[in-house]
């Protein structure tokens, strides 16, 4: 899938980093140390592969200046080696080129607005008022009900659903099988059971947000439910309706926003992390894997809230002593006031 | 998306509402507080709003009696004013209307028996021996598999997949990307690795019932799924085979409930929670999010089990206390003997 | 959907059971204790069925030696009864038979390879470069992207996406709504945000893997992800990049693997499982449903590391005993000092 090849001379000068060997070798593709044979371009960072950098074949690696004695290749130095990959990966694996067109098996509604060089793939749908800017690409099987924009190079891939409502940014990637702008979980209770209240705010995308796949973003409730520029959420996260997430924050896997809560910039969050509603999280904030919050959080920070996982037998000992610990403090407090007495 | 606009005094008599103002104004939309301007419809319940109500220009808001004093315009009154709202946004918000007729792409089995008023959309698939009953949505890229039932006035919304042997019933609403009616998680352990159980039960959905996007629910080992009248799944809920949920239940985004589990009616469940296979829990149990539950409930209530996420080093110390409980319990013991020996 | 009735004299004979009755009676369904009136097999394990026993019409069960006297009907017994019910099941109801051919609205590239007696369906999508090996199936709306190999005798049910350079094994089943092959979460920190890092590895899965609806697999960052035979992995199921699962492993519905962890051979785990990245986790290791792994675990055996929900008043004391732990574990030193003393 490589593009081409390019000199490393002109990756040093393109991406300022020092080149310790030849600047006519040419890299094609990107590889880890042990596999980056004929061409291939690695990075080291992790200690743990020291024993893999002193032995690659790789065409070049990019590492930090301290680490560059135990590279027996081309290296190209770098203050933070893993970014410089990212970048350098992305000219040598770019996204799939567009094949622009219409699909003869795509539907598209006589409302709709396709910009020029568009992608719309088999069986792609395209609904009333739907507007599409230039360079998208629209998956096989994708779904876009009424009423949504889809922002200039984004790629809807296979089996992304938009409901309806929905602005999505430029140069966003939603991946397959997500659902962004279905109802949001709001139900009123009367004595005869639940009754629905109808969902009818959007889903505002910024730029440069990407979305896993099977993830579900629900639309507004009365307002919108908002993702800024530069997010990252994993695989089937869920976000309801109202929830704000701000730029640049990354959710891993399986994380859950209730309702109306706000999450700030730059956050990073763990897998499986379960978020109350109605919470304001603030900017900066880093939460291990599969916490619960159920608080606002007004200071930046790292928090996390669970037990790591161990033998059945001792976890069972300690639960037992947790639920037990109510008696020990009284034993504590007799023990404490028989002391005072003497 | 308003229908059209609706006389005060016609939703006051409808809902038995009190109006505070002029039963000439027309509502045509709902609103938040701060967002109501021309012709919208705002509610208040939490007083964390209650500036917004003090100046918000709504047409009117739906309030109790004892908040009409900070309304500023127009107030219909009701004990309950979020169901009120509720309802009056049904009315003003309905579901989209059917078009009725079957797209020119969708692929549809002799054997199936399609009602009037149908409306298949387009890449829908309609599978051997299925019915679908009058006023029945069935959205673009949806599919359903043999011998499923679709009862009147449901809404399939985009690629949903009814996998096989399902019943839904009427004016359901399944969201987009649901599966329902696939395979439970059934295998027996051979020397050879697992032999997969065939999974031969239906899954039976009642009335009024709300299944959110990207959900799963798999399809009974022998007997049935079940899911009574009333229910409410958020996204992401996974039902495993033979789980049995009571009316007018709800169990919020990323439930995990697995087999044979039985939940009584009007229960209601914070995201993330995880059920055990083979529980009864019985009715009006409320869960906390991201709880696990391990055992029969047999008592009506509220129910927790999880610690919520704090700074990292705080949290850190408690657990290592934790870990060291079993030595804290001795060392009180030998305190509380050498206080005897006294 | 039964095949056909089958002699319990052949079935004796083939699974190796004893019979206790007639061997010219027929079964041609399996079915529950309760259920299994007119041609119905069905089995007998978990004595809290012992009643449903003594008192069934089946046609035949399954069941231990030992409790053959409980048995008013046909007997079969076998040291694992689930076992042979399994195999036996799976006779009496294979998967559905393939229709061979490709349905008129199926796209296919000219440049992908299908196999004699193949199924593509309504609306299913194969891409450049794929092979398809004998035997497939692939459902209604299922998309297979560039350069996928899809081995013999395959099941990709409804609405699946396998994204691009994925390989799946002969007699897989896919379920509903599972996307492979989707790009790993991979993000490089810059100061103006994250940088994507191009995810250029595949997805190989082995023989005989089961994956359930709405699951998500990513594909490897620059190595491959690997799940090897014999795996299952339940509905909703998210596998970061690089993840490497063992033969005959079984994960249930929700589990989270981040990235790099590799785990071992025949380990189960319960459902709404978190795995931290870069683990090793051994062979023959059962984990709790709902637990955290956050460490490399070396040693077979059962792990858990959860809170179960109980009533919310004797929880949340519990819980402020814990937030004071620190101050308990200072009152007994004290203690202990002060009886020192004396």
């Amino acid at each position: 899938m490589a593009r081409s090849a390019i000199r490393l001379g002109e990756l040093a000068a393109e991406f300022g980093c020092e080149l310790v060997g030849d600047p006519q070798v040419t890299v094609s593709r990107v590889a880890t140390l042990s596999d980056a044979n004929g061409g291939g371009l690695s990075f080291f960072v992790n200690k743990a592969y020291r024993d893999q950098l002193r032995s690659t074949s790789a065409a070049a690696v990019l590492l930090r200046p301290a680490d560059a004695g135990d590279c027996p290749v081309n290296a190209l130095l770098a203050e933070d080696p893993y970014l410089a990959f990212a970048k350098i990966a992305g000219l040598l694996h770019p996204q799939p080129d567009l094949v622009a067109g219409t699909h003869a098996s795509a539907v598209i509604s006589p409302s709709a607005t396709i910009a020029a060089n568009v992608q719309l793939s088999a069986h792609s749908t395209i609904g009333d008022d739907v507007t599409i800017e230039a360079d998208v690409f629209v998956g096989p099987g994708v779904v876009i009900g009424p009423r949504c924009r889809i922002g200039k190079a984004s790629r809807l891939l296979a089996n992304v659903t938009i409901v309806q409502d929905a602005e999505i940014g430029e140069r966003c990637i939603i991946h397959p099988g997500a659902v962004i702008g279905s109802d949001g979980f709001g139900n009123a209770q009367s004595d005869k059971g639940w009754v629905k209240v109808p969902q009818v705010g959007r889903v505002l995308i910024g730029n440069d947000v990407e979305i896993g796949a099977n993830a579900a973003i629900d639309r507004g409730a009365l307002d919108d439910t908002v993702i800024e520029d530069g997010v990252r959420l994993d695989n089937l996260v869920h976000l309801a309706h109202n929830v704000r997430i701000g730029q640049h924050t990354a959710l891993a896997a399986q994380n859950g926003v209730a309702g109306s809560t706000t999450i700030g910039k730059r956050c990073m969050f763990g897998g499986q992390v379960g978020i109350d509603g109605h919470l304001k999280i603030c900017d900066d904030v880093i939460v291990g894997g599969k916490s619960v919050l159920t608080k606002d959080i007004m200071e930046p920070g790292y928090y996390v809230g669970t037990f790591s996982a161990e033998k059945d037998k001792e976890w069972k000992r300690k639960v037992a002593r947790f639920r037990r610990l109510e008696g020990l403090v009284s034993r504590v407090r007799i023990l404490e006031k028989k002391a005072d007495d003497e």
